[in-house]
């Protein structure tokens, strides 16, 4: 409680050297600091202000801590976008390919209406597979992307560049190597 | 947009009757409507304003849409408890009885420092199977549960009784039979 509003990101996400097989960029430190993840939210808020974000859609289950605030402090909606077989009513799916197999996400069919504003949250920009399957059901179902934003971007898995330029990306913590 | 500050529950959770085998209550019409979502974080804060709240801990995944933003509201910070595997630290485990099979869930060790006043939140109480079992973690690490809060209570399915009268229970909405 006695850090100032400045951001320490650094010091507040935690380097796995090994989980699942891949370096684990750990962002609990994060939350648990309640100045760090106020900070946190309301700078990702803040870079949204002024765009007219109707709708703040997130992907099960770490998108969902940071989506969630974030829509709280824009005043929007906000919609989970989560695996098959775990939203209740009527989806849109969307099926896409991961290194060894084939994913399915979904949305309520209901849950974003044609031509709304939509914002997509993740805590972290990897290869950038699931953030292209994001924005692709975000956009399926009629949804208007105004960007998307992310704790950490691993810029050495390229995320970016597989997302194209048709997208503002937008992340508060860029990791350039696996050591940084 | 145009709604006042009164929650309307009822008329944004819906009611599906059946969802792997139980009559499910849906919160997303809840979260995906600006004001309401609003209004139902802003109820449970205020609920807990007063009473010093340091961490928020809510578990994976509904949980965390409605933790987080509380969380957030409390100026306090955000812990995930997690089924295991998830966590990428040094967890403490615990092991609960679900009705056909074991469950353990996790948190990090390092989550909660001993003394710390928690608020635990949840989107539903069911049987309290899990709410208990999240009671139980919180302490086991060491922290002082001021209260669990859900949007919605099953009366119908007795949760309250599960979880004894040590601890403040709060839920926005009651619901006395399936049909309701």
């Amino acid at each position: 409680m006695n850090k100032t509003d400045t951001l320490n990101l650094k010091d507040n996400i935690r380097r796995i050297p090994e989980f699942k097989g891949v370096v684990f960029w750990d962002i609990t430190p994060l939350l648990k600091d309640p100045n760090c993840f106020r900070t946190t939210i309301k700078q990702i808020a803040d870079h949204y202000r002024n765009k007219n974000i109707e709708v703040v859609a997130a992907t099960e289950a770490r998108g969902f801590i940071i989506g969630a605030p974030v829509a709280y402090e824009l005043n929007a909606g906000f919609v989970p976008i989560r695996k098959k077989g775990k939203l209740p009513y009527k989806c849109i799916d969307l099926t896409y390919q991961k290194e060894y197999e084939n994913d399915t996400i979904q949305i309520h069919e209901d849950a974003i209406t044609k031509g709304q504003t939509v914002l997509i949250i993740d805590d972290l920009l990897a290869t950038g597979g699931t953030a292209k399957a994001n924005l692709e059901l975000v956009e399926k179902i009629g949804g208007k992307v105004a960007g998307i934003a992310f704790i950490v971007e691993l810029d050495y898995l390229g995320g970016r560049k597989m997302l194209g330029d048709n997208y503002e990306i937008f992340s508060l913590e860029r990791k350039l190597t696996p050591d940084s």
